[in-house]
């Protein structure tokens, strides 16, 4: 029996368990992505404060499919153009390939609820470079702020101003706060830290809403010690000529505005079929993954939505349902006429603020405090590619803790024209 | 007495030495630079070749000078837009600074000989960024090589010209070859090895020709054995539409050109004087470092022209001389009555060519291979700034040599818009 072509969109969690788990006796398998590498958006957070070179925590993906387990995958880099469902093929820039068998796994990107121009003009952390560029523009600030005498210029250019209170938003926020509370005073000694504002606004009554009301608070308290000022129940409507005007009228004039507030998934137009993207940009699936309305094409991950009486609303948008639905999907794939549905087992889900801070709610259980920061430095070590990347990031975690600094607040900006003159191409 | 405010620009070895040694009970010590970080540019070679993250050869300046015998100097990020010398300022986009005492230690950048459009279409290793993108480019062409089906496109695309047969150029060439034969065959089955070309081309009739010609033979030999292609006695005149024309006429067909071939003084004008740079883009100065023709402005490291008897062209551009004239400029500001001449203690020149391989000349010995390679490892281990640096190279090249490949293929290019909005700014 000749083998079936699988093409996986996307390199992430949800497509990389896929092509290991798939029984690659049946399958031609390809993974398209539109870097060369795996990245761990949980700690992009981590790049984006300085805490973590971007390559600790990106891994190649021709490195990683060279493992015993990818044997009979191949890795194409390409950014997908166009997918014909009719013709069975997935398009980039470079080529068009055939497929039996598509799995969309390419995950999500910035939703900006259509507010004008939002995208210009903050910052976002949704992939490896958008959060290179946040590092640099909070250091890019902090180098102005300290050299500008323009009081009024000056609080703006010190005004960090992060919009969602999810895990990312809580995060961030925190990672500011101890960048204001531990580096600025023997730093920046042109800055008072009392001139730096941490402000973390967020739509609903509570931070973390999809964790506990335990865990929420908890969060709350270490974001105050951090001086964080958190705003609930507060959403922005614009953002022009460096004034955020909220919901309530009320505006505030931020130089740093970090958008954490919406995701939304990466828009693929499926040509020759009537299927289009549901809410919140993803694929409705049934209890198999297979996106509703097709046969042969595939959703897991964040990209997909399968809506069950547990989760109304679609699984959370995290890792863990990437990797189990991965899993899932290749076994099912392995034994077509034996398909299982999916079910996903919750493993609880944590959140990190600062040093020794962090919130966990596993089951009826809820950590806090020094324990769950623990548990959340290891289950991120782990779930790290590659063994190299876990020693670096622990050398690097180990120094920043013991040196209550960062040792990456390095402003890489490319020096104008001759880096454009390519990207632009 | 009040103290003399004493400007540096540039925080390279040079600057850093003088802000380091002179007295700060008689000096007010300003470091101005574009960057916010130190760099290493031996190193620059191995964040192109994918070997180190940028991070990890990077220091932030303002971390540097918390260290006690910085106390009393301060850090601007800026990059210096004019020098007046008639009112004693130097001028950056956000502040302009006066000087009692200046000292230029800006360094140098690339030398295109006025080759139309080179710029544009070289990648060059003389600054972090400029290491990144080159990084970038090899990978993906890399990328676009394995995708490329048409043979004449596809050769193209994986010929790597490197011109400039000096230390850098010999020591991406062998990055390139070693890329080629490590690498490759494992990660890339899409290109047969053979298919990759590494050319290196050198104007003189040998490559390292600041070296002895032992070392120079045994580098020629290292290399070929890495199957670099080395054409001496050739040079550039022009590249355009991907194709490269040397002097003699002859043309090549290449994607990538990396230039290593010229150096020149970052250029400043120094308004109110007759003042000019001198060949190389040099400020001339006499045995004090003191620019010819002005008082109270001095130059040292790269920039610097020193002619003696010894060095009629002046000293060679390294980091000792850099490191010995910054110590000699500051003992003498200490004690302006009882200045001494500068003089330079040669302790050797070094390079690199893959994998225990490697020459050193240190006065009348002549190194080679893993000696050399370890003796190389260790002086450039020890003179990057900052022990988390030094232990994750460490942690890096051990990682590098046992597993034959380098972890950090990683394509980090700013997706789009929002990132080339703000440097375009």
């Amino acid at each position: 029996m000749d083998k079936k072509k699988l093409v996986i969109i996307g390199g992430g969690f949800a497509g990389l368990n896929v092509a290991k788990k798939v029984d690659k006796s049946m399958y031609d398998v390809v993974i398209l992505d539109r870097n060369n590498y795996h990245s761990f958006p949980p700690l992009f957070y981590q790049v984006a404060s300085s805490g973590l070179e971007p390559a600790s925590i990106s891994f190649p993906l021709r490195r990683e499919v060279t493992r015993r387990c990818y044997r009979g995958c191949s890795f194409h880099m390409g950014e997908v153009k166009s997918i014909d469902c009719a013709c069975k093929t997935v398009s980039t820039r470079f080529e068009t390939l055939h497929y039996d068998v598509l799995v969309i796994a390419a995950g999500t990107t910035n939703n900006f609820f259509g507010i004008a121009d939002l995208e210009k003009h903050v910052f976002t952390l949704k992939s490896t470079p958008e959060a290179i560029r946040c590092r640099n523009e909070v250091l890019d600030r902090l180098e102005r702020a300290s050299l500008c005498s323009d009081p009024e210029r000056r609080r703006s250019l010190l005004t960090f101003l992060v919009v969602g209170g999810g895990p990312t938003g809580v995060e961030i926020a925190g990672a500011l706060g101890e960048m204001k509370r531990f580096v600025l005073p023997r730093e920046y000694p042109g800055i008072s830290p009392d001139d730096v504002k941490v402000i973390l606004v967020e739509g609903t009554d509570r931070v973390l809403h999809t964790m506990s009301e335990d865990s929420s608070g908890k969060a709350c308290e270490a974001l105050r010690q951090l001086m964080v000022d958190i705003r609930l129940g507060q959403t922005m409507k614009s953002y022009a000529d460096r004034t955020v005007t909220f919901a309530d009228g009320t505006t505030l004039r931020a130089d740093t505005v970090i958008w954490t507030a919406g995701i939304t998934g990466v828009g693929f137009k499926l040509e020759g079929t009537e299927v289009k993207a549901s809410f919140g940009g993803r694929f409705e699936v049934d209890e198999f993954n297979a996106v509703k309305g097709l046969d042969d094409v595939y959703a897991i991950g964040d990209i997909s939505l399968a809506m069950s009486e547990k989760y109304p609303k679609g699984h959370p948008q995290v890792a863990q349902v990437a990797i189990q639905q991965g899993r899932r999907l290749a076994e099912n794939l392995n034994r077509p006429d034996r398909r299982e549905p999916f079910e996903y087992r919750d493993k609880g889900s944590m959140a990190t603020i600062g040093r020794n801070r962090a919130v966990a709610d596993m089951g009826k259980m809820h950590l806090h405090g020094r324990i769950a920061w623990m548990a959340w430095m290891f289950i991120h070590l782990i779930s790290l590619l590659g063994m190299r990347n876990r020693m670096v990031v622990l050398v690097n975690w180990i120094w920043n803790y013991f040196t209550f600094s960062t040792g990456l607040r390095l402003l890489f900006r490319p020096n104008r024209y001759p880096l454009r003159s390519y990207w632009d191409e």
